[in-house]
């Protein structure tokens, strides 16, 4: 039987494969932010030297494409990994952080 | 009536959020990769000086907690508006993606 | 008697600067690597919204220059200490890295 | 004749390598500084699971050591070509900013 997907299933599987390679010593709050931005930074590495326009059509070729699809992927699994150990539940805190950005920039 | 707490809802709330202040022409691919590196950034700079085991009690104290709630919410978002103009299902890119880790380290 | 505005003399000076306050603990090239990239994310954020265009004027407002200024003399500021504690020449290090890359990307 | 092995001579290598090349246009103040942030993410890379013990001593193993060599080598060549485009004077705005910073964390 498969998970479900969406985040919490996501999450759990997160935690099985990271618990079946014995990785929890090395899954500090510290190196899951520090991973997360080196993961970060290999998608933007994608678009560094693209003009703007260039940057809108990047799924266009398979191959960026799915350059680009495995690195959204490695930053979300970080993010969830992070939130896992920290006991965040991350759609909460967005959901949270939109409100509070609606406050903060008041729509014309 | 609210959305659904779940990415897909949360997607379209920060569409909507963006197309009201005008801020579409802004979210080129390249610069919502940068933003997401830049927000990845601050959750590191939390974590900077800390010692492993520091780390691990970040969410003990009430206001780092709140900063990095804070910052985690800032990934997911620019995360999940970056996929938003890319049209990539970030779910199924990381579901995609464990399997294939799977294969790349097997589990003992 | 001032230092030479050299590489070895802000070097000199920047690990007075860390000995005098006991800095020295938290200088791990772990934790210098992870500031530099933090403050190397600090200039990026500068430059998030801005078009290429824009981004070639950055300069000419006296508080985005201030701000340029700032960033890039923390990001060398963190690559110096950590090339310190490492104990690499950086200019060589350079030197060589320029050498490599013109036999990787031979000019036209 | 070689160039000295000082940071003007070095920006100026960079400078005629990258003309040699036509890349001066790649090479807006936007695109410099996420190419910095991308270098400083890789030398991130390298410590990002390793603890603070094992961090200081990863000029130990020769391969290590030549991978920490060149991304320190990568960071510096982005960080003097963003400053060159800038018109910015790199070793005084760190020695601006090492005065600020006595001033704003004094010594004890």
């Amino acid at each position: 039987m498969t998970e479900p997907l969406d985040v919490a299933g996501l999450q759990r599987r997160l935690a099985e494969f990271a618990a079946a390679r014995d990785w929890q010593p090395y899954h500090t709050p510290k190196n899951l932010a520090a991973a997360l931005s080196v993961e970060a930074s290999e998608l933007v590495e994608i678009f560094q030297w693209l003009t703007p326009q260039e940057s809108e059509r990047v799924m266009d070729d398979p191959a960026s494409a799915a350059r680009v699809r495995d690195e959204v992927a490695d930053v979300l699994a970080y993010l969830l990994q992070l939130c896992e150990v920290l006991g965040i539940d991350v759609l909460a805190a967005l959901d949270a952080k939109i409100d509070r950005n609606g406050r903060r920039f008041p729509a014309p």
